[in-house]
């Protein structure tokens, strides 16, 4: 079996928050661009799946951290894809410093989305994609599925030029920067994202108010469009 | 006199824009991080000044784009200081694609503050500045000193965890979104931003609620603190 292929970063200025550590959304960004860039190597890039009119679609993401790298720290993101059903494949990630310990993960469910008929396709449709996977152990438990919440605080985002993606949907890593800048500056000061959980439901597009909801007693989130309709679930665990 | 110091970088999926071009904020993004760069390297670096308990502080920018890269484009960035005052000293840069071709140049105005006193400094205390000077031409006119705005439609925007910088203030690429994000999408893509000034005045901390005052006339912006304070203002020209 060959070994996890990898990808080096180095945490710039620009990903790191006020007390100079990476914040979730850089650390998230990192790995899911990991994810584009390895796809691209395998023939399998949102770039090549749109030449057959489709794309990649983020469904659920799962992300542990065990230390949050520094401003100016260097990573490795090593990566694979663990399975290929018709719905769903599975593509894993380890975070290591520079000294080789591991200091984050993440296990990530994708489907793939036919761009004009907007429904999700078989993915054995890519009978060659089966040569992407390598079988080693998961990093971490996969990622969970969130429960509908029923009340809670609720803060209200309008989605905007800088939220979108080449897709014109608000980027996945906006859905987790909304819920992270409800929480008090002490938490975040105190407390690591030990894991987080995100089910990505619907897209949000363009001009859409979106309200997100905070449950009050636990790390819970919902984001809503204006139909009410769940647009993400994400949930926090602190350590 | 040397060459003019460069830096190389990709613009990366995630710099990039509905239209898969590099957005205003992440081509600033990529002139200030190159600017942090080439202070380390001369050892006149956020990290060298902060030994001295002193701070860079980007008081003025002048930022023209002639044509936006494109996702996955590979950019040039170079980089000189034209000029050292009591007060300040000048930026400029430069930026290529992969044929050679200008596409955008940038001048800036820095200021070093007094992390404990919160004023300014006089640059002279720093006489080993003076070699990072080199005598090219300027780029570009320098950034103007922007009117104050009387009246026009308001945006509200509270400074959140994501908005902050190391220095626990939002991010100057911040401005600019705050203000990109209020223009319309159809002139977002029919247009270019040919040219940008912007003067920042004043820092805005956490949880500062701040008013995004927007010309109705013309591509002006003034960011105002809850005391009704100027501390930001843009003026885009869009060609």
């Amino acid at each position: 079996m060959d070994n996890k292929r990898e990808y080096i970063y180095r945490i710039e200025p620009g990903d790191a928050d006020f007390m100079k550590r990476a914040t979730l959304m850089s650390l998230a960004d990192y790995i899911l661009h990991t994810a584009g860039e390895d796809a691209d190597r395998g023939g399998f890039g949102v770039r090549d799946l749109n030449l057959h009119n489709a794309s990649w679609v983020l469904t659920r993401m799962a992300l542990e951290v065990e230390r949050m790298p520094a401003e100016y720290e260097r990573i490795r993101v090593t990566t694979w894809v663990s399975a290929v059903t018709r719905a769903m494949t599975t593509r894993n990630f380890e975070v290591f410093d520079e000294k080789g310990v591991r200091i984050a993960c993440a296990v990530t469910n994708w489907a793939m989305l036919d761009l004009s008929a907007r429904r999700m396709l078989d993915l054995h449709l890519l009978p060659a994609y089966d040569s992407m996977t390598q079988d080693f152990p998961l990093p971490a438990a996969l990622p969970c599925r969130l429960a509908p919440l029923s009340g809670g605080r609720e803060y209200e985002h309008a989605v905007v030029y800088s939220d979108l993606d080449f897709n014109c949907h608000a980027n996945s890593v906006k859905y987790i920067q909304w819920a992270v800048d409800t929480l008090p500056l002490e938490l975040l000061q105190q407390k690591r994202f030990a894991r987080t959980d995100i089910n990505f439901i619907r897209e949000a597009r363009y001009g859409e108010r979106l309200r997100i909801v905070a449950a009050e007693e636990a790390l819970a989130f919902e984001i809503r469009n204006a139909e009410g309709e769940a647009v993400c679930r994400i949930a926090f665990r602190m350590e």
